[in-house]
């Protein structure tokens, strides 16, 4: 999506050669009519594929996860970190492991907000390992509730998690794909 | 606002004499035609007034300043809770004590993105004692950025939050106002 890309170009800034902070526009402030153009374009991708719920975590996940919501006017529902819970009859968990802050969470979603039959678009801000999409499917899984593909902002392509997710069938839509950092600058996939 | 007072007759849940629940819409599963309506009121009575940026906190006031601001059509802020941090040259902080959760928790917002002369409107889902509203003033006021209201979805006026703010002459506009559980049933001012 080139309005992103070129939203990332002049106001992201990479940091420590693995890390490109969009905090300006995407996870601590946020650009409405960016966010809302992002989730148009990523409904306009998803159409017509039946999407009952869109699923992200919390926190930065939720403005695209909401903005492509309304376009596919469908519930949104974000997974609750929390410290710690034990699987009972009123919440699906799983674990997160964050690359980025180098810690281990559990999260949890209501049994009442995914039930089985539920066609399921994850949406979240980034794409490096994985780690937040692995969490959020498996929360899927014990609902028995279909994923029809994951919708993201930005992913790396040089880390694993996005080849992972496609090499399993899914469709992974990425609105912007960063293939390097070299030089400290952001380079686009092809 | 009729349309949120009628879902919260709908889909609220009262639960221990004073906590409303309202996961199914506004802050687990999140009702994204809902909330666009809802924003676009708050924007509607905070027009004209120069605001420049809205400013909430995570992660339960995000949907609801999401799309005020998509409608003011200025940036969205949200402070981030935090373990603890130290006032630096880079954040504002302040201290929350939370009512439902009986903690206190610091929150911080980076300097990058409140500046003087800023004209705020504080968003958040819910006013009780306005713990949360006094956390985000704080950071306003070490900003030197000046609040112009605070706009809330629910209130709870049988706390002491709304009129705390009212009398010190602050425009504090509710979506809905619960004067009481009374019976376990929601009732709103009149």
């Amino acid at each position: 999506m080139k309005l992103l890309e070129t939203k990332i170009l002049e106001a992201g800034h990479v940091l420590d050669s693995d890390i490109l902070k969009v905090d300006n526009f995407l996870n601590h402030q946020v650009d409405p009519n960016l966010l809302n153009k992002m989730g148009e374009d990523m409904a306009k991708h998803y159409a017509n594929l039946g999407v009952t719920k869109i699923l992200t975590l919390e926190v930065s996940g939720i403005p695209l996860a909401f903005t492509t919501a309304l376009y596919l006017n469908v519930p949104m529902v974000y997974a609750k970190k929390t410290k710690s819970v034990t699987l009972t009859d009123e919440v699906y968990t799983s674990v997160v492991k964050s690359f980025t802050k180098k810690i281990t969470y559990d999260i949890k979603v209501d049994k009442k907000f995914l039930v089985p039959g539920d066609k399921v678009l994850i949406v979240d801000d980034f794409l490096a390992t994985g780690a937040a999409l692995q969490g959020l499917s498996e929360i899927c899984k014990q609902a028995e509730a279909e994923i029809v593909g994951y919708g993201i902002a930005i992913e790396k392509t040089f880390q694993n998690g996005g080849k992972y997710f496609r090499d399993l069938g899914y469709d992974v839509y990425s609105q912007a794909m960063i293939s390097s950092f070299e030089g400290g600058k952001v380079h686009f996939q092809a």
